[in-house]
Protein backbone atom coordinates (compact mmCIF):
# COMPACT_ATOMS: atom_id res chain seq x y z
CA UNK A 1 0.00 0.00 0.00
CA UNK A 2 1.45 3.19 -1.16
CA UNK A 3 2.48 5.78 1.39
CA UNK A 4 1.26 8.92 1.65
CA UNK A 5 2.56 12.44 3.96
CA UNK A 6 0.64 15.27 4.41
CA UNK A 7 1.46 18.98 5.42
CA UNK A 8 -1.70 20.31 7.20
CA UNK A 9 -2.56 24.07 7.96
CA UNK A 10 -5.84 24.28 10.43
CA UNK A 11 -7.62 27.10 12.98
CA UNK A 12 -7.53 24.90 16.22
CA UNK A 13 -10.73 27.08 17.19
CA UNK A 14 -13.51 24.42 17.20
CA UNK A 15 -11.82 21.46 17.48
CA UNK A 16 -11.04 19.54 20.10
CA UNK A 17 -7.42 18.98 19.54
CA UNK A 18 -5.64 16.81 16.86
CA UNK A 19 -6.80 13.37 18.19
CA UNK A 20 -9.59 11.48 17.17
CA UNK A 21 -12.23 11.38 19.95
CA UNK A 22 -15.69 9.70 19.92
CA UNK A 23 -18.35 12.69 20.04
CA UNK A 24 -16.09 15.38 19.38
CA UNK A 25 -15.10 17.22 16.41
CA UNK A 26 -11.32 16.52 15.82
CA UNK A 27 -8.41 17.70 12.93
CA UNK A 28 -7.63 14.19 12.87
CA UNK A 29 -11.18 12.94 12.63
CA UNK A 30 -11.97 15.27 10.41
CA UNK A 31 -9.06 14.44 8.34
CA UNK A 32 -9.78 10.62 8.32
CA UNK A 33 -13.11 11.31 7.36
CA UNK A 34 -12.75 13.39 4.13
CA UNK A 35 -9.75 9.85 3.51
CA UNK A 36 -12.63 7.40 3.67
CA UNK A 37 -14.82 9.44 1.47
CA UNK A 38 -11.62 8.81 -1.33
CA UNK A 39 -10.54 5.69 -0.04
CA UNK A 40 -13.38 3.85 2.37
CA UNK A 41 -10.70 1.15 3.69
CA UNK A 42 -8.03 4.20 4.84
CA UNK A 43 -7.99 2.89 8.73
CA UNK A 44 -5.79 5.67 10.75
CA UNK A 45 -3.57 8.75 9.84
CA UNK A 46 -0.87 9.33 12.25
CA UNK A 47 0.69 13.10 13.24
CA UNK A 48 4.24 14.13 14.21
CA UNK A 49 2.36 16.21 17.16
CA UNK A 50 -0.77 15.90 18.87
CA UNK A 51 -1.76 19.79 19.50
CA UNK A 52 -4.31 20.32 21.79
CA UNK A 53 -7.95 21.82 21.66
CA UNK A 54 -7.30 25.46 20.04
CA UNK A 55 -4.03 25.26 18.82
CA UNK A 56 -3.38 26.16 15.54
CA UNK A 57 -0.87 24.66 12.92
CA UNK A 58 0.44 25.84 9.65
CA UNK A 59 2.63 22.88 8.80
CA UNK A 60 1.53 20.13 10.86
CA UNK A 61 2.74 16.69 9.19
CA UNK A 62 0.71 13.31 8.92
CA UNK A 63 1.08 10.33 7.53
CA UNK A 64 -1.26 7.32 6.16
CA UNK A 65 -1.42 4.43 3.78
CA UNK A 66 -3.63 4.23 1.03
CA UNK A 67 -4.84 1.08 -1.28
CA UNK A 68 -4.35 2.62 -4.59
CA UNK A 69 -2.02 5.48 -5.67
CA UNK A 70 -3.29 8.67 -6.55
CA UNK A 71 -1.98 11.81 -8.84
CA UNK A 72 -0.77 14.21 -5.38
CA UNK A 73 -2.30 17.00 -7.17
CA UNK A 74 -5.63 15.43 -7.53
CA UNK A 75 -5.47 13.93 -3.89
CA UNK A 76 -5.13 17.13 -2.42
CA UNK A 77 -7.54 18.73 -4.31
CA UNK A 78 -10.27 15.90 -3.53
CA UNK A 79 -9.17 15.76 0.21
CA UNK A 80 -9.48 19.92 0.23
CA UNK A 81 -12.89 19.86 -1.16
CA UNK A 82 -14.25 17.00 1.06
CA UNK A 83 -12.66 18.62 3.97
CA UNK A 84 -15.23 22.01 3.38
CA UNK A 85 -16.43 23.62 5.71
CA UNK A 86 -14.18 22.46 8.49
CA UNK A 87 -11.16 25.20 8.75
CA UNK A 88 -8.59 22.23 7.52
CA UNK A 89 -6.43 22.27 4.54
CA UNK A 90 -4.21 20.74 3.16
CA UNK A 91 -1.28 22.31 2.07
CA UNK A 92 0.86 19.57 0.33
CA UNK A 93 0.94 15.36 -0.33
CA UNK A 94 3.97 13.79 -0.91
CA UNK A 95 4.35 9.84 -2.01
CA UNK A 96 6.54 8.82 0.68
CA UNK A 97 8.80 5.57 1.85
CA UNK A 98 7.05 2.71 3.46
CA UNK A 99 8.95 2.89 6.54
CA UNK A 100 8.46 7.01 7.09
CA UNK A 101 6.37 8.11 9.97
CA UNK A 102 5.51 11.10 10.66
CA UNK A 103 5.53 11.02 14.00
CA UNK A 104 9.15 9.19 15.03
CA UNK A 105 10.84 9.98 11.86
CA UNK A 106 10.69 13.50 12.89
CA UNK A 107 13.93 15.17 14.07
CA UNK A 108 12.58 18.98 14.81
CA UNK A 109 9.72 20.40 15.87
CA UNK A 110 9.40 24.43 15.89
CA UNK A 111 6.40 26.26 17.46
CA UNK A 112 5.53 29.89 17.50
CA UNK A 113 3.28 31.43 20.55
CA UNK A 114 1.68 34.75 19.79
CA UNK A 115 1.14 36.95 22.61
CA UNK A 116 -0.70 40.12 21.70
CA UNK A 117 0.00 43.20 25.09
CA UNK A 118 -2.62 45.82 25.12
CA UNK A 119 -5.65 47.00 26.91
CA UNK A 120 -8.67 46.99 24.16
CA UNK A 121 -9.65 43.15 23.36
CA UNK A 122 -7.94 41.62 20.22
CA UNK A 123 -10.42 41.83 17.30
CA UNK A 124 -8.44 40.69 13.71
CA UNK A 125 -6.52 38.72 16.44
CA UNK A 126 -8.86 37.26 18.36
CA UNK A 127 -8.82 33.53 18.44
CA UNK A 128 -5.35 33.80 16.83
CA UNK A 129 -3.08 35.17 20.00
CA UNK A 130 -2.66 35.33 23.53
CA UNK A 131 -3.93 38.60 25.11
CA UNK A 132 -2.81 40.32 27.95
CA UNK A 133 -4.00 43.35 29.01
CA UNK A 134 -0.64 45.02 30.57
CA UNK A 135 3.23 45.54 29.31
CA UNK A 136 5.38 42.75 29.71
CA UNK A 137 9.84 43.34 29.93
CA UNK A 138 11.39 41.84 27.02
CA UNK A 139 14.44 42.02 28.25
CA UNK A 140 13.76 40.30 31.54
CA UNK A 141 11.75 37.16 29.16
CA UNK A 142 15.26 37.02 27.18
CA UNK A 143 16.54 36.44 30.29
CA UNK A 144 14.75 34.07 31.60
CA UNK A 145 14.56 32.03 28.38
CA UNK A 146 18.45 31.03 28.65
CA UNK A 147 18.42 28.65 31.60
CA UNK A 148 15.74 26.61 29.45
CA UNK A 149 18.07 26.47 26.63
CA UNK A 150 19.81 22.82 26.46
CA UNK A 151 19.28 19.53 27.58
CA UNK A 152 17.05 19.78 31.15
CA UNK A 153 14.64 17.87 33.24
CA UNK A 154 11.27 19.26 32.36
CA UNK A 155 9.33 17.78 35.25
CA UNK A 156 8.14 21.65 36.21
CA UNK A 157 7.04 22.40 32.59
CA UNK A 158 5.05 19.22 31.80
CA UNK A 159 1.27 18.40 31.99
CA UNK A 160 0.61 16.01 34.74
CA UNK A 161 -1.19 13.96 31.89
CA UNK A 162 2.00 14.26 29.97
CA UNK A 163 2.25 10.06 28.63
CA UNK A 164 5.80 10.83 28.05
CA UNK A 165 8.43 7.82 29.18
CA UNK A 166 10.97 10.82 30.21
CA UNK A 167 10.79 14.34 31.32
CA UNK A 168 14.13 15.10 30.18
CA UNK A 169 14.15 16.65 26.64
CA UNK A 170 16.55 19.29 24.19
CA UNK A 171 15.43 22.73 23.50
CA UNK A 172 17.70 23.53 20.72
CA UNK A 173 16.48 27.29 20.68
CA UNK A 174 14.27 29.79 22.04
CA UNK A 175 13.85 33.10 20.50
CA UNK A 176 11.79 36.04 21.67
CA UNK A 177 10.63 38.96 19.66
CA UNK A 178 8.92 42.09 19.90
CA UNK A 179 6.78 43.86 16.97
CA UNK A 180 4.59 46.59 16.51
CA UNK A 181 0.85 45.58 16.86
CA UNK A 182 -1.91 47.10 15.05
CA UNK A 183 -2.21 48.68 18.56
CA UNK A 184 0.25 47.76 21.73
CA UNK A 185 2.49 44.70 20.89
CA UNK A 186 2.78 41.46 19.87
CA UNK A 187 5.34 38.91 21.39
CA UNK A 188 6.63 35.89 19.26
CA UNK A 189 7.89 33.12 21.20
CA UNK A 190 9.52 30.79 19.10
CA UNK A 191 10.80 26.69 19.95
CA UNK A 192 13.02 24.59 18.17
CA UNK A 193 13.59 20.92 19.65
CA UNK A 194 13.58 16.96 18.75
CA UNK A 195 10.30 16.66 20.88
CA UNK A 196 8.51 18.16 23.31
CA UNK A 197 6.29 17.23 26.66
CA UNK A 198 2.79 17.80 26.86
CA UNK A 199 1.27 21.03 27.98
CA UNK A 200 5.42 22.02 27.59
CA UNK A 201 5.50 24.98 25.07
CA UNK A 202 2.31 26.69 27.03
CA UNK A 203 4.14 25.54 30.26
CA UNK A 204 7.28 27.67 29.21
CA UNK A 205 5.17 30.82 27.77
CA UNK A 206 2.82 30.85 30.79
CA UNK A 207 5.87 31.25 32.77
CA UNK A 208 7.74 33.53 31.23
CA UNK A 209 4.70 35.66 30.81
CA UNK A 210 5.45 35.59 34.55
CA UNK A 211 9.02 37.18 34.15
CA UNK A 212 7.62 39.87 31.83
CA UNK A 213 4.79 41.09 34.16
CA UNK A 214 7.53 41.44 36.59
CA UNK A 215 5.62 38.31 38.98
CA UNK A 216 8.81 36.05 38.63
CA UNK A 217 12.43 37.60 38.04
CA UNK A 218 14.90 35.15 35.15
CA UNK A 219 16.41 33.48 38.76
CA UNK A 220 12.80 32.18 39.94
CA UNK A 221 12.86 30.44 36.79
CA UNK A 222 16.02 28.37 37.02
CA UNK A 223 14.70 27.53 40.54
CA UNK A 224 11.28 26.36 38.93
CA UNK A 225 13.35 24.47 36.39
CA UNK A 226 15.94 22.86 38.86
CA UNK A 227 13.52 22.06 41.42
CA UNK A 228 11.66 20.16 38.93
CA UNK A 229 8.12 20.59 40.56
CA UNK A 230 5.09 20.88 38.83
CA UNK A 231 3.90 23.10 41.73
CA UNK A 232 6.29 25.90 40.98
CA UNK A 233 5.39 26.16 36.89
CA UNK A 234 3.32 29.12 35.95
CA UNK A 235 -0.05 29.13 34.76
CA UNK A 236 -0.52 27.10 31.35
CA UNK A 237 -0.75 30.09 28.90
CA UNK A 238 -4.23 29.31 26.66
CA UNK A 239 -4.22 27.29 23.28
CA UNK A 240 -5.28 30.10 21.09
CA UNK A 241 -1.47 31.45 20.54
CA UNK A 242 0.35 28.50 19.84
CA UNK A 243 0.89 27.37 16.13
CA UNK A 244 2.74 23.81 15.18
CA UNK A 245 4.67 25.55 12.58
CA UNK A 246 7.33 23.53 10.84
CA UNK A 247 8.27 19.46 11.60
CA UNK A 248 11.64 18.75 10.30
CA UNK A 249 12.58 15.29 8.71
CA UNK A 250 16.41 13.61 8.14
CA UNK A 251 15.17 14.63 4.51
CA UNK A 252 12.09 16.91 3.57
CA UNK A 253 9.60 14.71 2.22
CA UNK A 254 7.51 17.67 0.58
CA UNK B 1 -20.64 70.02 24.60
CA UNK B 2 -17.07 68.05 24.21
CA UNK B 3 -16.38 66.50 21.22
CA UNK B 4 -14.07 63.02 21.19
CA UNK B 5 -12.07 61.49 18.16
CA UNK B 6 -11.99 57.58 18.55
CA UNK B 7 -9.72 55.36 16.91
CA UNK B 8 -11.84 51.86 15.85
CA UNK B 9 -10.61 49.01 14.89
CA UNK B 10 -13.23 45.88 13.57
CA UNK B 11 -13.24 42.76 11.43
CA UNK B 12 -15.55 43.76 8.64
CA UNK B 13 -17.06 40.52 8.63
CA UNK B 14 -20.57 39.91 9.75
CA UNK B 15 -21.25 44.09 9.72
CA UNK B 16 -23.26 45.12 7.14
CA UNK B 17 -20.60 47.63 6.71
CA UNK B 18 -19.75 51.38 8.62
CA UNK B 19 -22.70 53.09 8.15
CA UNK B 20 -25.81 52.95 10.25
CA UNK B 21 -29.06 51.09 8.38
CA UNK B 22 -32.00 49.94 9.73
CA UNK B 23 -32.42 46.32 10.11
CA UNK B 24 -28.51 46.05 10.01
CA UNK B 25 -25.64 45.46 12.11
CA UNK B 26 -23.48 47.85 11.68
CA UNK B 27 -20.34 49.19 12.83
CA UNK B 28 -21.39 52.90 13.15
CA UNK B 29 -24.82 51.19 14.84
CA UNK B 30 -23.14 48.93 17.20
CA UNK B 31 -20.65 51.96 18.16
CA UNK B 32 -23.70 54.25 18.86
CA UNK B 33 -25.61 52.03 20.84
CA UNK B 34 -22.81 51.54 23.37
CA UNK B 35 -22.16 55.17 23.50
CA UNK B 36 -26.01 55.45 24.41
CA UNK B 37 -25.31 52.89 27.44
CA UNK B 38 -23.17 55.89 28.95
CA UNK B 39 -24.45 58.60 27.11
CA UNK B 40 -28.48 58.50 26.02
CA UNK B 41 -28.45 62.30 24.56
CA UNK B 42 -25.91 60.92 21.84
CA UNK B 43 -27.05 61.60 18.35
CA UNK B 44 -24.47 60.42 15.79
CA UNK B 45 -21.17 59.64 15.24
CA UNK B 46 -18.83 60.22 11.84
CA UNK B 47 -16.35 58.15 10.33
CA UNK B 48 -13.76 59.15 8.21
CA UNK B 49 -13.85 56.33 6.05
CA UNK B 50 -17.74 54.34 5.55
CA UNK B 51 -16.33 51.09 4.63
CA UNK B 52 -18.63 48.67 3.01
CA UNK B 53 -19.75 45.33 3.54
CA UNK B 54 -16.51 42.91 4.86
CA UNK B 55 -14.34 45.51 4.52
CA UNK B 56 -11.89 45.83 7.95
CA UNK B 57 -10.10 48.25 10.26
CA UNK B 58 -7.47 49.06 11.84
CA UNK B 59 -7.64 52.50 12.35
CA UNK B 60 -10.65 54.31 11.74
CA UNK B 61 -11.39 57.17 13.33
CA UNK B 62 -15.10 58.82 14.14
CA UNK B 63 -15.74 61.64 16.34
CA UNK B 64 -18.77 62.64 18.30
CA UNK B 65 -20.58 65.34 21.09
CA UNK B 66 -20.95 63.77 24.31
CA UNK B 67 -23.03 65.82 26.71
CA UNK B 68 -20.31 65.51 29.95
CA UNK B 69 -16.86 65.37 30.10
CA UNK B 70 -15.42 62.15 30.79
CA UNK B 71 -11.74 60.73 31.20
CA UNK B 72 -10.11 58.69 28.68
CA UNK B 73 -9.30 55.59 29.62
CA UNK B 74 -12.73 55.30 31.47
CA UNK B 75 -14.65 55.80 28.30
CA UNK B 76 -12.38 53.80 26.51
CA UNK B 77 -12.88 50.92 29.05
CA UNK B 78 -16.70 51.19 28.91
CA UNK B 79 -17.19 51.63 25.19
CA UNK B 80 -15.62 47.98 24.94
CA UNK B 81 -17.06 46.41 27.65
CA UNK B 82 -20.53 47.38 25.92
CA UNK B 83 -19.31 46.82 22.18
CA UNK B 84 -19.07 43.22 23.20
CA UNK B 85 -19.45 40.90 21.86
CA UNK B 86 -19.48 42.44 18.22
CA UNK B 87 -15.79 42.79 16.36
CA UNK B 88 -15.24 46.31 17.41
CA UNK B 89 -12.45 47.92 19.86
CA UNK B 90 -11.99 51.30 20.87
CA UNK B 91 -8.12 52.05 20.50
CA UNK B 92 -7.75 55.35 21.87
CA UNK B 93 -9.77 58.51 22.95
CA UNK B 94 -8.89 61.91 22.62
CA UNK B 95 -10.80 64.83 23.32
CA UNK B 96 -10.52 67.21 20.16
CA UNK B 97 -11.39 70.59 19.26
CA UNK B 98 -15.07 71.79 18.48
CA UNK B 99 -14.41 72.04 14.94
CA UNK B 100 -12.53 68.54 14.53
CA UNK B 101 -14.25 66.30 11.65
CA UNK B 102 -13.03 62.82 11.51
CA UNK B 103 -14.40 62.92 8.27
CA UNK B 104 -14.05 66.33 6.54
CA UNK B 105 -10.63 67.54 8.93
CA UNK B 106 -8.82 64.44 7.26
CA UNK B 107 -6.00 65.08 4.70
CA UNK B 108 -5.07 61.19 4.03
CA UNK B 109 -6.43 57.72 4.37
CA UNK B 110 -4.44 54.80 3.93
CA UNK B 111 -5.31 51.35 2.70
CA UNK B 112 -4.38 48.06 2.83
CA UNK B 113 -5.46 45.15 0.39
CA UNK B 114 -3.84 41.54 1.34
CA UNK B 115 -4.36 39.11 -1.27
CA UNK B 116 -3.19 35.51 -0.55
CA UNK B 117 -2.32 33.20 -3.94
CA UNK B 118 -2.26 29.55 -3.04
CA UNK B 119 -3.65 26.36 -4.99
CA UNK B 120 -5.34 25.06 -0.84
CA UNK B 121 -8.16 27.26 0.62
CA UNK B 122 -7.40 29.81 3.40
CA UNK B 123 -7.43 28.74 6.90
CA UNK B 124 -5.77 31.17 9.24
CA UNK B 125 -6.84 33.95 6.97
CA UNK B 126 -9.82 33.54 6.10
CA UNK B 127 -12.14 36.48 5.86
CA UNK B 128 -8.54 38.11 6.38
CA UNK B 129 -7.56 38.05 2.71
CA UNK B 130 -8.51 37.52 -1.02
CA UNK B 131 -7.77 34.09 -2.00
CA UNK B 132 -6.80 33.74 -5.63
CA UNK B 133 -5.30 30.28 -6.56
CA UNK B 134 -3.37 30.88 -9.48
CA UNK B 135 -0.20 32.62 -9.60
CA UNK B 136 0.69 36.21 -10.34
CA UNK B 137 3.16 38.75 -11.64
CA UNK B 138 4.66 40.61 -9.65
CA UNK B 139 6.80 42.80 -11.94
CA UNK B 140 3.45 43.30 -13.92
CA UNK B 141 1.47 44.73 -11.71
CA UNK B 142 4.03 47.24 -10.40
CA UNK B 143 4.14 48.58 -14.13
CA UNK B 144 0.60 48.77 -14.09
CA UNK B 145 0.55 50.62 -10.83
CA UNK B 146 2.76 53.19 -12.32
CA UNK B 147 0.09 54.97 -14.84
CA UNK B 148 -2.56 55.18 -11.30
CA UNK B 149 -0.22 57.37 -9.09
CA UNK B 150 -1.03 61.16 -9.13
CA UNK B 151 -4.42 63.68 -9.92
CA UNK B 152 -6.28 61.75 -12.43
CA UNK B 153 -10.28 61.10 -13.92
CA UNK B 154 -10.94 57.76 -12.31
CA UNK B 155 -14.62 57.23 -13.40
CA UNK B 156 -13.26 53.95 -14.72
CA UNK B 157 -12.28 53.01 -11.20
CA UNK B 158 -15.43 54.02 -9.33
CA UNK B 159 -18.70 52.49 -8.39
CA UNK B 160 -21.59 53.46 -10.28
CA UNK B 161 -23.61 54.35 -7.10
CA UNK B 162 -20.80 56.83 -6.12
CA UNK B 163 -21.80 60.07 -4.51
CA UNK B 164 -18.88 62.14 -4.75
CA UNK B 165 -19.23 65.35 -6.66
CA UNK B 166 -16.10 64.80 -9.03
CA UNK B 167 -14.29 61.60 -10.10
CA UNK B 168 -11.12 63.47 -10.07
CA UNK B 169 -8.67 62.17 -7.20
CA UNK B 170 -4.91 62.17 -6.26
CA UNK B 171 -3.26 59.21 -5.28
CA UNK B 172 -0.35 59.92 -3.13
CA UNK B 173 1.53 56.30 -3.78
CA UNK B 174 0.44 52.47 -4.38
CA UNK B 175 3.09 50.31 -3.03
CA UNK B 176 2.69 46.89 -4.00
CA UNK B 177 4.56 43.86 -1.98
CA UNK B 178 5.45 40.17 -2.01
CA UNK B 179 5.96 38.07 1.35
CA UNK B 180 6.01 34.38 1.96
CA UNK B 181 2.80 33.30 3.44
CA UNK B 182 2.77 29.83 5.26
CA UNK B 183 2.14 28.47 1.85
CA UNK B 184 1.85 30.36 -1.57
CA UNK B 185 2.52 34.24 -1.55
CA UNK B 186 0.93 37.07 -0.36
CA UNK B 187 0.75 40.20 -2.06
CA UNK B 188 0.32 43.18 -0.02
CA UNK B 189 -1.19 46.44 -2.01
CA UNK B 190 -1.05 50.22 0.00
CA UNK B 191 -2.92 52.89 -1.37
CA UNK B 192 -2.28 56.45 0.12
CA UNK B 193 -4.55 59.44 -1.38
CA UNK B 194 -6.73 62.53 0.45
CA UNK B 195 -9.71 60.55 -0.50
CA UNK B 196 -10.84 57.86 -2.46
CA UNK B 197 -14.00 57.45 -4.46
CA UNK B 198 -16.59 54.39 -3.61
CA UNK B 199 -15.32 51.06 -4.18
CA UNK B 200 -12.15 52.86 -5.99
CA UNK B 201 -9.82 50.89 -3.68
CA UNK B 202 -11.39 47.16 -4.81
CA UNK B 203 -11.91 48.45 -8.47
CA UNK B 204 -7.76 49.27 -8.69
CA UNK B 205 -7.26 45.83 -6.76
CA UNK B 206 -9.40 43.98 -9.02
CA UNK B 207 -7.73 45.78 -12.13
CA UNK B 208 -4.22 44.84 -11.14
CA UNK B 209 -5.27 41.23 -10.18
CA UNK B 210 -6.12 41.07 -13.99
CA UNK B 211 -2.57 42.03 -14.73
CA UNK B 212 -0.95 39.73 -12.18
CA UNK B 213 -2.71 37.28 -13.46
CA UNK B 214 -1.52 37.66 -17.59
CA UNK B 215 -5.68 38.44 -18.41
CA UNK B 216 -4.85 42.60 -18.82
CA UNK B 217 -1.52 44.17 -19.95
CA UNK B 218 -0.21 47.25 -17.90
CA UNK B 219 -0.92 49.07 -21.07
CA UNK B 220 -4.34 47.98 -20.79
CA UNK B 221 -4.56 49.85 -17.51
CA UNK B 222 -3.31 53.01 -18.64
CA UNK B 223 -5.72 52.75 -21.42
CA UNK B 224 -9.27 51.64 -19.16
CA UNK B 225 -7.80 55.01 -16.97
CA UNK B 226 -7.71 57.55 -19.65
CA UNK B 227 -10.96 55.82 -21.38
CA UNK B 228 -12.91 56.99 -17.77
CA UNK B 229 -15.63 54.19 -18.93
CA UNK B 230 -16.27 52.16 -15.90
CA UNK B 231 -17.06 49.01 -18.40
CA UNK B 232 -13.44 48.67 -18.76
CA UNK B 233 -12.33 48.22 -15.35
CA UNK B 234 -11.46 44.88 -13.59
CA UNK B 235 -13.83 43.17 -11.81
CA UNK B 236 -14.32 44.56 -8.15
CA UNK B 237 -12.05 42.82 -5.51
CA UNK B 238 -13.57 40.88 -2.66
CA UNK B 239 -13.83 43.25 0.47
CA UNK B 240 -12.16 40.56 3.21
CA UNK B 241 -8.89 41.78 1.98
CA UNK B 242 -9.28 45.64 2.38
CA UNK B 243 -8.47 46.77 5.89
CA UNK B 244 -8.48 51.17 6.20
CA UNK B 245 -5.41 51.14 7.99
CA UNK B 246 -4.64 55.40 8.87
CA UNK B 247 -6.36 58.48 8.60
CA UNK B 248 -4.17 61.41 9.05
CA UNK B 249 -4.94 64.47 10.17
CA UNK B 250 -2.98 68.36 10.39
CA UNK B 251 -2.54 67.56 13.90
CA UNK B 252 -2.39 64.22 14.85
CA UNK B 253 -5.43 63.89 17.19
CA UNK B 254 -4.25 60.45 19.55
Amino acid sequence: MPRYAFKIEYNGNGFAGWQRQKDHITVQGEIEKALRKLDPEVSSIFGAGRTDAGVHSCGQVAHCDLTKNWEKFRLKEALNFHLKPHKIAVLDISLVASDFHARFSAIQRNYLFRLISRRPPLILDSGLAWHVKYKLNLRSMLKARECLIGKHDFTTFRSTSCQSKSPIKTIKNIKISKLNSSYGHEYQFEFMAPSFLHNQVRSLVGTLEKVGSGMLTPEDVKTALEAKDRSLCGPVSPPEGLYLMEVLYPKNPF
